[in-house]
């Protein structure tokens, strides 16, 4: 009988288990930076923290829109050619949520209120956030409160609160306060930062601006209105915000509204009675954009605003149930008899639809909308770790996330150019399309974010068969990209001839600026292939369109032979010795990091080591190589995707969060299946168990996608190579049944995994579905259910019981080394044998 | 007969040759910058362009102060752990030159005056520039202005300045208006951009400060003194100036002076009668301090200007003359019928003189006290390019040198902690002694730092047998550097078990951060021999102080059998099949850069390409493998300097003006001596000449002093490794003598080389001295003339008479691009032959 590691993290006296709701039924203030987090709201383009509507404490009042960002200029302190100019910060906007509460003249204040009840949970089929508090105030009388928040999914644009109040002992007058608040500039007064990790050196947060960012343009209000509106200073942005009130009581009250440049505010006095409720509704309405003058901006948040006083709130939290319960069709995996993970699954995922779902042609930030880490900026987290789940559950959303690919294919042309390349080269971080990212060495050198871009294309047309689309939009990307791949290596002749590409950084960021990264290399070969696969085709296809994209980039047939020679001859690094695959051409020539001795003090080593050391060494900060054999698995054996995890995994510190899912992934398909599932509960628990110390800066999307692709990649043994749709299932061993469904081509495929079979069902569409189990073809026809029995999950290796996750954290904080395999290479200061004395 | 190309790129007709002079006979403003740097005079404290005393029409008015500098918070548009946090930047001191003149109330203003006579002219035996100006005033009057400027060698708080008036024709009101004027604080309304280098991008300039950097700490006058003084915002350093004023004529005038925060002026108002002149006298001295309040620095002032006044003028500029015949004894580099060169050797030797004479312990900046250019920061061009001149020249200055580095040991040591490294990291690029260079990758990767201030203090010891600064300085320096090399690199098993050192830049900017960079290695090889040398010497010699330095640094045995251990197992990159040594272990895996294809409006490099570009391919900046060839020529072969050389000429840009100097000492030592000597004229003319379009910004001090070691290590063949001084002279072919003092052991040595012969005088000094020529002992005594015949000049190989120098401008400012020798390599994008065809 095999050791199972599952551990549940959470503290469940204060989070019960509940499998579709995340429930705190304890107030602390000792991690208010994570709760924010966790409870946010959010629907791809509107993302609000978890603040408690009485503002006061927090870590950060957050109100962000995914794009709405503030430039400002880099000065970098030694500049050199073609460094990125202009930095872009998301920025956070007016804070709409807040609603205070005086009784007797004494605020609520959570972090001091004598709290006789309190709940609050973020519930995933309805969208919502509820709180539920009875408070016993300073002078003893009894107050229930019950609050609800919504970010509508249907409605973009729209924020929906309510706020109960009843007296349950005495009377007493009651103010309510709700304000729309403009905290960028300096009118903040209660931010201050609470948890451990916002004191000190982080660069991987957010800079603060230096300048008034948000400059009034206006504000306005009717009795039951109230509208500001902002331009940014440098961006020029705007922004118009709009926030109806009403009012329901028996008691008798009356009502102030007022505006003015940095704050919009509506005072409720009530004379409340014992048992008589009072129930305030408030609608925030939020429109930006690049160009509109806010005068604009403020007409469409009044028709926002209209409509939902004649629809009414039910009618959108009716909409808000009725999208999720669709989304969910798509996307709910399910994991029988661990509740524990099935919630915090569940969590994951609802959070990518609180990232994506409505960030319609904008990017999806590292971040989601759920904070300002990484100054909101899109990186290769979407089109690595999202989009892939977005293609098999919601197509429609991955459809978006390409476009906005496509929209800043220009920009990518341009930065090409800048770089003394042909094609595109999409930026490493931006909002804009701009490269803002101003540390090349992990930035701009990451070229590998062009393979990115153009795998995220390549799978979803293999997923959707939407040849329209990819004739349309993805045909000019991925020949832009295979271009910039053609110039950028460049041919070398030893035994063989051979195309190298020099100068570039892996998705490891803790070597940088390397030649021949196998990741890059492979990803750069895949996209090569596609291109010149998909351009073949559509000139047999629709010759026209060919030609008339051919005119348009000017693309010669040459070049279409060009990257199929390129693709070809690209040099993948292989050492003989060793059996495994180089990260890069030299990697295995730098020194090992002794990552077992070093402290949990120093991690991650970011924080801790200069650049420059830390690139003198052999010690991953993510999966690269793992990740390669995972992104292109039918490029490799499995013994070599097995003697590579051997040879990574103990170096690999997991400082990113990138990287457990990924490990999972591998670990499963080798045959490491305690392994597999420690790293996949280390990404499940990334966030809820706050196990990176970060989760205050936002939501960590990319391993929330991984969580998902751990689960239908890893456990679930799924891959889609070239088209086809294999399953080969790794199920944990005390896993009963993992199920999950599949949109393929149209259809909505049910996939169930048990012990002893693997079996489909076609949901939705006209199918056959054909996948393929263990090399055996399937045929899945409607109404139907089709079983295949399973004769084992895997090739199970024996783990040591005392083997250790490198990085992973265990829930008390503290970190787990790994054992370092001894290879047969000297210490750096050992090894002075037989020297002469002095 | 071969060409020589012996070109003399100086406008003749504007600056008539002087041997002992820089002359100018016509004003021009549209190269203002470059003049103003031309003329600069300085001490190595104090530094003054040649701004015309009326001041107006300027490139940049600047006045330096070595080392005095603000400081400023470097905001890292993305951040990582050890970056440098502080700016250091040099300030623009208030600038005491400034004597404007009015006749008729109409000001002297050079761009628009009518000028009958004009001569400027900068004096090297006498350190004073000289104008003279016959003025026709706008109203037909001639007005005669003679003036001088000085900073004294002797003092080096001094400058004098002498302005005499004498109408020519007719009478008139005349003004003599002289200032003291705060120009870093937004009072320098002329500053304006004028030579096309000022304006776009150029890392290598000093950025502006965002702020008030001078904050004034008081002002004060009497009748004849004016005093101001201030305080640097940021880094707290004081300055106070004063001035002295007199007047001296026949005609009547009135004197007034006022001081205010931002300006102190001495007006006089003469009724100037033809004929009889007016002679203005203005003392003004600078102090500065770390720590020192404004009103002690006050008293300083008025201590300096006293002895001025009871000494007058005359004694200073006697002592001037003194002091530089004391300095050219040691350092006047004679070339025999070639007086455009004679000129330029002697005002590049004269720089040296005036950035580095009275630096005392602090450092010599790149641009000396000329300009401000790269901030006023001191790099490793004191130690590999000036030092060895004062040490041959003025080895005390050298001593000072030595001692600045050995004052910021203790910064150095903690640089190396924070790199996670045992003993001291000297910064690439400071003022304080704290790293300020924020681009680590040609920044603090630069390593090599280390082994070439290692090689200074051992190169001072050879020279001058200086023992006891070596055990009391030295020793220590050594022995933490010495540290860091241990430390820093690893033992690696292939065949033999080797010493390696990664990620590191070596002296070329176009590939950093590379593996056993061959400049590095072979440098700290050298550092770690000496290193324990020394240790092993003072041991035996004075193991008391031994005794005391190891218990200080606690220093063990074992470190300096380590050191050993480290050395002889030192990584020495070696390609067989080229026979030349790799520039890094990697180095020849790059794609060649076609120099050739580049045209001259992409040069330099840095500034046309972004450094991921320039990083990918095989270019050089400046010579490294070359410079390591002369620096330690006695560890390759004359056959291994050859084949090095002939590599990697071609790929070498000479974007660095310190590059032509070292590639004339190889090519000479290996018989290129028609390139040699072509390499040394471009040194020569570096900045007489503007071959590198940002004279403005300072003189190249580097460069002037690669000029000494061209003359001297170059033709003169002379080499000093372990302390044997050789000789093995590549005279240039129509160079009928070239002749050199060196200062060895104590004695002034007089070398001269002819075609036929090269002869040894000591002409101060006890003798005698024991040189080597081509391998044959040569013995000098004192009070004779050894002569010793030459059958040759080294293996002159046949040049191509068509073969260009790469990087080498002509004096028309056009580039001469060099012949790449086609190497049987694969273009990047050529050799796709054989392909199918679509």
């Amino acid at each position: 009988m095999r050791h199972m590691h599952e551990e549940d993290p959470l503290d469940r006296s204060r989070f019960p288990l509940d499998s579709w709701r995340l429930v705190e039924t304890q107030h602390r203030s000792d991690d208010l930076g994570t709760t924010e987090t966790l409870f946010s709201l959010g629907n791809g383009y509107l993302g609000m923290r978890a603040n408690p509507e009485e503002g006061r404490d927090a870590h950060t009042h957050g109100t962000f829109i995914n794009g709405f960002h503030e430039t400002w200029q880099i000065r970098h302190a030694e500049d050199a050619y073609g460094f990125a100019k202009t930095g872009q910060t998301i920025v956070n906007v007016p804070d709409a949520k807040v609603i205070k509460l005086y009784v007797d003249d004494e605020p609520l204040l959570l972090s001091v209120a004598d709290l006789v009840e309190y709940e609050r949970a973020l519930d995933f089929r309805e969208g919502m956030l509820r709180r539920h508090i009875v408070w016993r105030t300073p002078s003893g009388k009894l107050v229930r409160i019950d609050t609800t928040r919504m970010v509508s999914f249907t409605e973009r644009h729209l924020a929906l609160m309510t706020f109960e109040v009843t007296m349950l002992q005495g009377d007493a007058p009651v103010v309510i306060s709700s304000q729309v608040i403009n905290r960028a500039d300096g009118r903040d007064e209660y931010h201050k930062p609470t948890d451990e990790a916002s004191a000190g050196f982080d660069p991987r947060k957010a800079a603060d601006f230096g300048h008034r960012v948000l400059e009034p343009q206006g504000d306005w209000h009717s009795e039951r209105r109230a509208l500001i509106g902002y331009k940014c200073a440098n961006s020029g942005m705007t922004i118009g915000v709009g926030a109806d009130h009403e009012i329901e009581t028996e008691n008798k009250f009356e009502a102030l509204i007022d505006t003015e440049p940095d704050m919009a505010k509506k005072v409720y006095r009530i004379e409340a009675k014992e048992g008589v409720p009072i129930r305030v509704t408030k609608a925030v309405a939020y429109h930006t954009s690049r160009y509109v003058p806010v005068r604009e901006l403020f007409d469409r948040c009044r028709r926002t605003l209209d409509r939902v006083r004649e629809n009414g709130f039910k009618h959108y939290e009716d909409a808000q149930v009725v999208w999720l319960e669709d989304f969910w069709k798509g996307s709910d995996v399910r994991i029988a008899e661990h509740p524990s993970i099935q919630q915090a699954t569940r969590w994951c995922i609802y959070q990518l639809a609180q990232a994506a779902a409505r960030a319609d042609q904008t990017g999806v930030a590292a971040k989601g909308v759920s904070g300002s880490g990484y100054e909101g900026h899109y990186f290769w987290d979407t089109d690595v770790y999202v989009v892939p789940f977005l293609i098999y559950s919601n197509p429609w959303m991955a459809r978006n996330a390409l476009r906005f690919r496509y929209n800043i294919l220009d920009k990518a042309r341009e930065r090409a150019t800048e770089l003394t390349l042909r094609g595109a080269l999409f930026p490493w971080r931006t909002i804009t399309g701009d490269e803002a990212s101003a540390y090349y060495a992990a930035g701009t050198a990451q070229y590998h974010i062009n393979a990115d871009v153009a795998y995220a294309f390549s799978k979803y047309e293999a997923a959707t068969g939407d040849t329209d689309f990819m004739f349309r939009d993805g045909a000019e990307v991925l020949a832009e990209t295979a271009r910039m791949w053609a110039d950028l290596g460049f041919w070398r002749v030893n035994k063989e001839k051979t195309f190298h590409i020099h100068s570039v950084t892996g998705p490891d960021e803790y070597t940088t600026v390397v030649n021949n990264n196998l990741f890059t290399n492979v990803m750069a070969r895949a996209n090569l292939r596609h291109a010149s696969e998909l351009l073949r085709q559509m000139r047999i296809v629709d010759p026209e369109a060919y030609d008339r994209l051919a005119r348009r980039i000017d693309l010669r047939d040459e070049e279409i032979v060009e990257w199929e020679a390129c693709a070809r001859g690209m040099y993948i690094p292989w050492d003989e010795t060793l059996q495994v695959h180089p990260q890069d051409e030299h990697f295995l020539e730098r020194e090992l990091w002794d990552v077992r001795a070093t402290p949990v003090s120093k991690r991650p080593l970011l924080l801790h080591y200069h650049p420059l050391v830390i690139y003198r060494y052999q010690v991953l900060k993510q999966a690269d190589v793992v990740l390669a054999l995972f992104l292109q698995g039918d490029q490799f054996s499995l013994e070599e995707k097995r003697r590579n995890f051997d040879y990574y995994d103990p170096i690999t510190t997991g400082d990113s969060t990138l990287s457990a899912v990924v490990q999972s992934i591998i670990a499963a398909e080798v045959g490491y299946d305690e392994l597999a599932l420690r790293y996949f509960l280390h990404g499940l628990f990334v966030d809820l168990a706050d196990l990176h110390r970060n989760t205050s800066d936002g939501v960590h999307i990319a391993s929330a996608g991984g969580v998902w692709n751990s689960l239908v990649y890893g456990f679930g043994g799924f891959r889609d190579h070239e088209g086809v749709y294999s399953f080969d299932p790794r199920l944990p061993v005390d896993w009963p049944e993992l199920s999950f469904p599949l949109r393929l081509r149209g259809n909505l495929l049910a996939v169930t995994v048990t012990e002893e079979q693997i079996s489909f069902r076609i949901l939705e569409g006209e199918g056959p579905v054909e996948v393929v189990v263990r090399g055996e073809a399937v045929h899945v026809p409607t109404g139907e259910t089709v079983e295949v029995a399973l004769a084992h999950h895997g090739p199970r290796q024996v783990d040591d019981p005392d083997q250790t996750v490198v990085g992973e954290y265990r829930s008390d904080g503290t970190l787990i080394t790994a054992d370092v395999p001894s290879l047969d290479l000297p210490g750096s200061d050992s090894g002075l044998l037989g020297l002469d004395p002095l």
